[in-house]
């Protein structure tokens, strides 16, 4: 199946305005068949000897959603202590998540178990089906924003604390806790380094040639 | 900005006919143009705290593929003993990887160290630098995809032998090695599906609502 020009300009276009989203929230509920497109697509992410190990929590219970949002108050009041001086300022100013205002959570998981002791591919780096689910949680960003759809990566929470909330068996792993919802707008930069945090490296000081090290010209 | 419906036609082409390439890659060269869209889109993934860790090694030396390739073997060889009967008979009939029939790998890399201790959104998880690096490979594999070049995931090889064979600093992590070039075909369906080895999961079992296995009817 061949990809037209048009269409690889499509999936650039999409990748390029993909951002976090925290404060651009719209209450606007999502459509069922909007959702399914997304999570069936993140369902077709690739994964370590087809393991699939990826399950999908939808949040839409606001007393679930305070619990997490409290849980977030909690973990971003201990690392707003690991900033110093003007960084933590800075730190403290921003806005780092939508959980309230964003009409769903979606929490994505990894099961290790799921498919036995023996995975292809997981033999020899067995964090394999870990990035598994890390590709699905990318899949599901590019098709939300390919749906219009603004998504925001919570990761200032305490992943056992978010297991109990949304009561996680023991052996699954929580990869991500995503906040999506219409928005009032992408912003064309990334927010960190609109503010300054840090900028844009240039791409080619991270490219090497046959060995690190080697740049090219 | 909008993304219209043909558009997000196009992104959900190319996350559905995305696969991983073995045995199908082509010799033909990739023009330097199509590889800097590929790797400045993967430097547009998402990164905790806007840190961008991943560094990419573009292999194309034959003498270090080789050493890659043998690294691959011997890993597969400890890997086969982890199957039995005829799921191990299966398992060494599959090709799991081009390393030498692709014109190029890609080593993708995760720096953690980058951007200093204190990480915005890595306080509470640690993994989340790793994560960052996982998501630039899979919008390498799609932006890749979009320009009708396949990619594999070497995941059967040592990590520390890979460090070793291209020179990649001790406290820099490997993430993927990735195989890319033009192929003869993409394969419909993943091809482990196509073996028999598992099936697809119907993506509605792996969905929960509020709380997980709270699934809907």
């Amino acid at each position: 199946m061949i990809i037209t020009k048009a269409e690889r300009d499509a999936v650039y276009k999409t990748i390029y305005s993909r951002r976090d989203t925290r404060g651009e929230f719209k209450p606007d509920p999502i459509p069922d068949d909007v959702i399914m497109r997304i999570l069936d697509s993140a369902h077709h992410a690739p994964s370590v000897g087809f393991m699939q190990p990826w399950d999908f929590i939808i949040v839409q219970n606001p007393d679930i959603k305070k619990q997490i949002k409290d849980g977030f108050e909690e973990a971003h009041k201990e690392a707003a202590e690991m900033f110093h001086g003007e960084r933590q300022e800075m730190y403290k100013s921003f806005k780092l998540e939508g959980i309230m205002e964003a009409p769903m959570g979606i929490c994505v998981t990894c099961d290790r178990s799921r498919t036995g002791d023996a995975v292809i591919g997981r033999t020899a780096n067995p964090e394999m089906d870990l990035y598994s689910s890390v590709c699905a949680v990318q899949t599901l960003w590019l098709a939300a924003r390919a749906e219009n759809l603004g998504v925001g990566w919570v990761s200032i929470i305490d992943h056992d604390l978010l297991k109990e909330i949304l009561a996680i068996p023991q052996h699954i792993i929580p990869i991500a806790y995503l906040c999506i919802g219409y928005v009032t707008h992408f912003h064309d930069k990334p927010e960190l380094e609109k503010a300054g945090w840090l900028p844009r490296t240039p791409v080619e000081s991270l490219i090497h040639h046959d060995q690190w090290g080697d740049q090219p010209e």
